[in-house]
């Protein structure tokens, strides 16, 4: 089932590393017509691809606040303490990122400096489907409450129902997400890129998707709404040498498996042995899933790399970049402090991915398909725009104001050079 | 020339700060052709694409390392230090960019952190044509080179003659950029993103270019290669009240206009005389330019607002969301500190926009077309990315592990609850 290659020769890494191409080109027809009509159409377009999509018909789209505010009644005893405590922790991880303001005299006269501000209107889009995915409501509206966005917009199809299921309203009721609509799809991408009747228009969309959704994204993003990152299928990487244990090794595996048959597992090892059991422990961890079927396709993909030692490990790591890595090394620390390619790390025999997934406080909307080489995670960062600041004195000028001249001339652009000459030319007046 | 508008209505806004739409879908046959090229023929497309448009034969891309390190002495003794001076400031703003390391722990035994982590491979695009943008390599390539990357590779067109002006070379030499090539255009972009013989392939790609380039860049970025932000027609707005100097204004406003035909310059003022006297400081000093049929195409697209109150200025100031700002008021920095949509901001009278196109020590690579509502300029951050890392103990897993069976069992993720309960089995088993 998961295929073991020994001592790779690094000119086969790209191939090995290669995730299957993902292409949106053919929904370009559909994704232009739902954003076009929801542009023109407002709330009515939307309503109409909720009756046609999600197989509901709907008069509002949004969620009042009471319903909001009285979710958490509806969540069992064990799950509502259990989210409180993820989301402190994500809280207490992403408050930390805040930047101190940099406020510098770069020379004399001249002081520069730069402000984080909040992205003023910014809109979640939460998935549907049998699994209320309330996980990733808490790590996108934390941050952005922590970054401090007046208005956080959250999208989620609903039910048949017409409901959103009550753990992503507590979700966004404890997070402070300001406003909630019952709208999925590329529609709900298009009514918070260009605004309806009912569902105001934002700055920058977050979250993850189905395929139309990420080609609405992908599309709006053209259009200067700005997103959080390029999407794809989810990924992991074990790092192991003959300290791990393929018990542990198999679970994350899996636990990555079970996202979509699409989702990427590799595991690279120093050892034949390890590599081997872990296949064996994947056999028969997989038998007690309820997600079998999802899991065995994923695991065709999936891939154990045996290497001849770990600095060889570390640099295929490094080249495929992969979304999660796990490094379950004896020398774990060390190693970690080689790896510059990946969304986020996680050391240790007692470290598995699905601890970051809900509740150790990182973020884990994170860079796939290879984007870890130029992209980071989710962060606070993510919902702030940073502001730089200028203010020169007269004396400030009279230093510095010769180099922009003589550089704005050089670059032949007279007006630029004159903005400085001006002011020179006054700032001697007054002085003589 | 100028258009005057007094006291707009709120909702006359949205479309006084509309821009021209920019589309290059048009061009989208002749960008797909180009890259599909250049990823199939590599060195040999690119230097048949160079005949093309550059009208030069060149055998090979590449400029000697040689040629970059002489490059200074064929620039004249003020433009060397002029140079040196500004990358001075420059490094020492973007140095000081640098986050500290983020390390906690968010509940016990579960400690998190992050480390900025370089861009290993960057490429920097500076366009050719009459004037060279040696400025932009500066803005570029320091803090490519503070941020640690390894890589820094620069793409500029070669001249009739073959050669690429030496003050981008110079600048090339002076901060940190690894190799140059004599590489314009969407071929460029193309190489940088493709790689080919001669030209490595990069993760993210960087500056200004004509609608070419910004179709080519705007294109890779769909196949997973990161660029800086969406590109637009560069933009001034100038907020000013009694205590402003016309004159000032107007020479800000010329500058900017002198960029291109479709610049965009905006004066918002709680001051009639000052917006009618800025209208025939422009006219007065309009007839002194170079480039005076530029800027006069650019005024054209210009306005004047005149506004009740600074507070409503500040607002329409907002809703615009200018690319570079210049608050001329009595009381700038308390004005500054209201200010949440815009890529830079200069305050007072002796602060003039090219200071901070030059020299003043912030990026000059900053968002336009409104997109300072959720962007921000090139800063140190864009060449860096951010790793998260967690290490759990066995203690903080047999705490924070139950939060986390119980969250991924209501999200129907079994084999992420399993990855943790074979673990704390195993903690048991070992405790008994």
């Amino acid at each position: 089932m998961m295929k073991i290659v020994k001592n790779p020769p690094p000119s086969s890494w790209e191939q090995l590393t290669k995730r299957p191409a993902l292409d949106t080109a053919f929904l370009e027809g559909t994704i232009n017509n739902i954003l076009s009509r929801v542009r023109n159409g407002g709330d009515q377009a939307v309503i109409q691809f909720t009756k046609q999509f999600d197989k509901v018909e709907i008069s509002n789209l949004e969620i009042p606040l009471e319903t909001i505010k009285s979710a958490g009644d509806q969540l069992d005893d064990e799950l509502k303490p259990a989210i409180q405590t993820a989301a402190a922790n994500i809280r207490k991880f992403h408050a930390a990122q805040a930047n101190g303001l940099l406020d510098m005299e770069t020379s004399p006269g001249v002081q520069c400096w730069r402000r984080s501000v909040p992205i003023e209107k910014v809109g979640i889009y939460i998935p549907g489907g049998t699994a209320p995915l309330f996980s990733t409501v808490l790590m996108l509206a934390i941050p952005a409450n922590e970054a401090g966005c007046k208005e956080i917009i959250l999208c989620s199809p609903p039910g048949t129902d017409g409901h959103i299921h009550p753990a992503i309203l507590y979700a966004a009721n404890i997070t402070g997400v300001t406003r909630v609509f019952r709208v999925g799809g590329a529609q709900a991408i298009a009514a918070m890129a260009y605004g309806t009747e009912s569902v105001p228009k934002v700055y920058k969309i977050f979250g993850p998707g189905n395929q139309y959704v990420t080609a609405a994204k992908q599309k709006v993003s053209q259009e200067g709404i700005a997103i959080d990152m390029p999407a794809g299928p989810s990924e992991v990487a074990v790092l192991a040498d003959e300290t791990a244990r393929p018990d542990f090794i198999a679970a994350d595996l899996l636990s990555q498996a079970e996202h979509g048959p699409d989702s990427q597992v590799v595991l690279v090892t120093t050892s034949e042995t390890i590599a081997s059991e872990t296949a064996s422990e994947l056999r028969k961890q997989l038998s007690r899933l309820p997600r079998v079927q999802v899991a065995i396709k994923a695991l065709e993909n999936s891939l154990a790399v045996v290497v001849p030692d770990l600095e060889t490990g570390v640099d295929f790591i490094n080249a495929y970049a992969p979304e999660h890595l796990i490094i379950a090394c004896k020398d774990d620390e060390i190693v970690s402090e080689r790896i510059i390619n990946s969304g986020s790390v996680f050391l240790g025999n007692y470290t598995p991915e699905s601890a970051g997934d809900y509740a150790s406080g990182t973020n884990h909307t994170l860079p796939t398909n290879g984007a870890a080489r130029a992209y980071s995670g989710v962060s606070l960062e993510s919902f702030q725009k940073k502001i730089t600041y200028q203010k020169i004195s007269a004396e400030g000028l009279v230093n510095l104001g010769p180099v922009v001249e003589t550089m704005a001339a050089a670059e032949l652009l007279e007006a630029h050079k004159n903005a400085v000459t001006i002011r020179l030319n006054a700032i001697k007046s007054t002085i003589s």
